[in-house]
């Protein structure tokens, strides 16, 4: 038995006491139909009630009340047909009743900001991406970092890394350059939003270990340089999100103050520190840093010092980069899960939410984003995260399934019907507005570049960005992967944006172009629902769709071009008119669509509703 | 590739800075083996260590440390072969990195009491179990009950239940005779613990509308009874506990006082009430009740005096019976999911971890169980209840594998793989010290009885109980099940025992008080690790073990005598010597054993290291 609940209007509503929710089913007759839902933490059955048909699907609906005392609200539908019971939960059919973490889920309050759906997010490492004004960069010798003094190194732009200097090799990055390069993002490229790693005053070039939390670092230029940057953007309608490492410092902030560069003591020396309770000291009186670096010493929640000065004050750090002339439209956090009180994270969700209420209190828009390298799920039920950077919904398993590697670089042998129920059952967990906003990434500063993973196919990486770019959520390039730009594992993906256009994967970049367009041009890609349509040996296929418009997308990963057929009969598009680039590509029949498709390739194929 | 971990010593023995795990495989060349944990929140992952063989089967050992900043500590094992990946959660295999919420997980405190293990539990309608002193038995028309003034009606014992009186029949059942009958319980039957539901004064017979929570009803004989069959039960070794229904009260208790019985003024009528903010009342003044039910009004928990009196102060209510000379056990906690602050269940968690906490300050040892319909995992996690009423785990899908029927009384037809993957799916969202002190039930005074659903077959109920008794968790047997005690849904499920010996169900009676001497006589029945060994069509076979002995456990629900081949190879014992109650009916080979199970039938197999 067949049955879609498309989780957007108009298939789920909203209302004030509940909310309104169709079924479509295969069939319609002889069967029970009902939803289930825990208005009070109890199961309440609702008869659903057969309502015409769309398209060759059967409509049931019902009204849902909210659940009063929990966020989000649960429900479920259970149908029985001839004493055999089919369930439908967030991440697909079960012939039994579905566990509640996976059940369909919705807040009625706590919702992501709408806005971040339609964009097209940028990351930029501001060291590597462009250099605006050579004079600010760090120069050879001129101050030493870390415990082990080394000197800093200047390099040449797009010079070859040395891993052995991960933190102290300096190219000249400076936003000065990310401002000359906003032409390029918005119109050459198509982007509408920028996410820059860390940029206050640290000795580091990764700058994950803050000194100076209102200060800009003067070798990216400033506060000056990123107001001006913030201006522009604004005046071209693009957002900015800024890195907001809060779980720990480094050593030289004056409140840690290791190898007393500032004149008032620091919590590194002195009980007596003001700021010693602000981070965690273990009986011996050590600080052992996050993870065990002693470079990144950890704060600690309890102090209400801290918190006042991270969140809670008027002008603490979180609320400052919000004011103007800054105007930032929301906040990436550094390591989220894993900050809290005392040494780990005790009470970490209490104060996420805390961050999120100081964010949303500036602008009741802001975009919470958390960074997390593994299974976000508690943290994006929409009282937390509004999206999480999203290695584990996406990158993870598209890398495993492309790639043949997982997150740790152990060899992975993912079927295609694991891959599919991997997307399904990380998407069924989460509020499907906040899937909306997930941060879909293939790689970042943290990881090996997907197109060397794939070994420099260019037709593997563009199976993934049309996967990127068509998956629910918003994507993410990390700077460079769009013209092809190399590199392992950190510090190697941090390689210098190369200017020179004639070094271009033009196939690439193309390829990039036209699908942040299509995007674009695509409400469906952006707002739709989300149906896993096939899954075979090495293809796969799936439908973005609104009541209006469908896109399909065909995929395989095999090394020779496969005919692919589509049941778009599990569509509700009443009459679709079905194209593609290739038309000669494309044979439709009633209810299902065969589409031929390249080796290592993806076919997208646009559907409109010609009923209307 | 078959992997293994047996959530007890000596497979899992926990420590101060972490715990020891073992995992068993199949195989053990040209893999690589780690465990997977999240010490802080990320993902770290350990090698684990060849250290030799157990039986056939190789063993891996890793120390994993313990979570600092969060119970349960999370953790699973990641096997590589061929690049191609093998994962163990606690809910079985996975090829890809499992979900948190399936992951191994234990606690470092917050753990059930040890005793419960042990116990047989015996739920007790104090109504309907026994008549000890007529002259206590509420008279008709002594007074009338509710809004709708229904005279309460005195039956003769025995007598058919009215379906339309289903509150306001009494047939005089009391504390008395429960005392009376401590004999059959323990020396006849084997019962080690007893579960009355609601004893307190209140105008039902079931007493879940209380009117008076430091008064055990009259007409079951008032505290005295109370305290002298506490003090009998303490004399045999006995455990009880009781109905803690503390979400809302009946309209006659005086905080409410509806009906005026009460000289003081209660909340119902005035705002002035010194107990009006102990329930909730809606912005005109009404208080709906649970579930709609007028005659319940829902107490609010936002309130300090009601926290105080409910279970804050010295005396408070969940306290005092704790105390001597009624000195219970533990507490049973009525519809514990949905009481919290408001109409609703908004911070229940906090109000059941405040629960546990006063129950625990009083007996470090008390029992903390909860009911619920549906799932609890959430509940189960170790800090909040020790194990709920086991509807979801193990009432539900034995009730749709054996009786082809749901908890709504839907039709179902849940294959044998599914009821399997139920069970295993249940028991490992929560840690197995939470699973073992589990209150697994097939039937209950809310529910139809398991032999009726069944259609009073004397096979599948003994099929029934035999996994009832061999599953992990206490078992708990409602009063008259084991004499073949029919009964519909509530309130027929409530008819009263009938003590004339000659009508009892001899063989079921024979066969339950065999299960519960097999049970006390072995060791792996209690506190045994659980694995599934076989899922076919009809038949099902799994193990409990320690590493000194196994009881395996073949079942057949189909009409035709089954022979079923169970694969003993994936168990951890180097020698057994495996024995059937029917000596021919099993045939052992190396790594298997044969054995042979009737139609709608189950044949343990004992089996013990003979290496020692």
């Amino acid at each position: 038995m067949f049955l879609l609940h498309p989780q957007i209007e108009p298939w789920l509503i909203p209302g004030k006491n509940g909310f309104k929710v169709v079924l479509l089913a295969e069939r319609s007759e002889a069967l029970r139909v009902q939803v289930r839902c825990e208005p009070d933490n109890e199961a309440l059955f609702i008869d659903m009630k057969l309502a015409g048909r769309e398209a060759g699907l059967h409509r049931f609906i019902a009204e849902v009340p909210w659940d009063t005392g929990n966020e989000p609200t649960l429900y479920a539908f259970k149908v029985i047909e001839n004493g055999r019971q089919s369930w439908l939960a967030g991440d697909g059919l079960h012939e039994r009743v579905p566990h509640r973490d996976v059940m369909f889920r919705i807040n009625r309050s706590t919702l992501p900001p709408r806005w971040v759906r339609d964009q097209v997010f940028y990351q930029i490492f501001p060291d590597r991406f462009c250099q605006g004004d050579p004079a600010l960069q760090v120069r050879s010798g001129e101050y030493t970092y870390g415990s082990g003094r080394m000197p800093v190194v200047a390099k040449r732009w797009g010079e070859a890394i040395n891993p052995d200097l991960p933190a102290t090799e300096f190219y000249g990055g400076d936003l000065i350059g990310v401002r000359r390069q906003l032409d390029y993002l918005q119109k050459q490229l198509g982007i509408t939003a920028v996410y820059l790693n860390p940029v206050f005053t640290s000795g580091s070039n990764h700058k994950y270990d803050t000194e100076d939390y209102y200060q800009v670092d003067p070798h990216l230029g400033g506060n000056e340089a990123l107001a001006a940057l913030s201006s522009d953007l604004k005046c071209r309608g693009m957002r900015l999100i800024l890195d907001a490492v809060v779980n720990h410092t480094g050593t030289n902030h004056p409140w840690f103050n290791l190898y007393k560069r500032h004149t008032s003591e620091g919590a590194a020396h002195s009980e007596a520190s003001p700021w010693r309770d602000w981070y965690y000291f273990d009986e011996a009186g050590h600080n052992h840093g996050w993870k065990g670096h002693a470079s990144l010493p950890v704060l600690d929640y309890r102090s209400e010092g801290l918190r006042e000065q991270i969140y809670g004050g008027p002008d603490s750090v979180l609320r400052h980069w919000m004011h103007a002339p800054y105007s930032i439209d929301g906040w990436r956090f550094d390591v989220i899960h894993m900050l809290g009180e005392g040494s780990g994270s005790t009470n970490n969700a209490h104060y996420v939410r805390e961050f999120r209420r100081a964010l949303r209190e500036e602008n009741p828009e802001a975009y919470v984003l958390g960074e997390h390298f593994n299974e976000a799920t508690s943290w994006l039920q929409g009282d937390q995260e509004d999206g999480a950077m999203n290695y584990y919904g996406f990158a993870h398993p598209v890398r495993e399934w492309l790639a043949g590697t997982d997150i740790a670089y152990e060899p992975a042998n993912l079927s295609t019907a694991e891959f599919s129920a991997w997307l399904d059952s990380a998407r069924g967990r989460i509020p499907y507005a906040n899937q909306l906003t997930q941060f879909n990434l293939l790689d970042s500063h943290d990881t090996a570049r997907f197109f060397t993973l794939v070994g420099g196919d260019t037709d593997a990486m563009k199976l993934a960005v049309t996967l990127q770019f068509a998956y629910p959520g918003v994507p993410s390039i990390y700077y460079g992967d769009e013209i092809g730009l190399e590199g392992g594992q950190d510090p190697d993906c941090r390689r210098c944006f190369d200017w020179e256009a004639s070094h271009w994967n033009r196939d690439l970049f193309e390829h990039y172009k036209a699908s942040i367009a299509l995007r674009k041009a695509r409400e469906e890609l952006r707002h739709g629902a989300y149906l896993a349509l096939l899954t075979e040996k090495d293809t796969f296929a799936f439908a973005r769709f609104t009541d209006r418009a469908a896109s399909l997308y065909a995929l395989n990963r095999s090394a020779q071009a496969c005919a692919i057929r589509i049941p778009v009969w599990k569509l509700p598009l009443k009459r679709a008119n079905w194209v593609a680039a290739a038309e000669d590509a494309l044979v439709s029949e009633e209810g299902w669509v065969t589409v031929i498709v390249p080796a290592r390739s993806a076919v997208a194929i646009l559907g409109e509703d010609k009923s209307a």
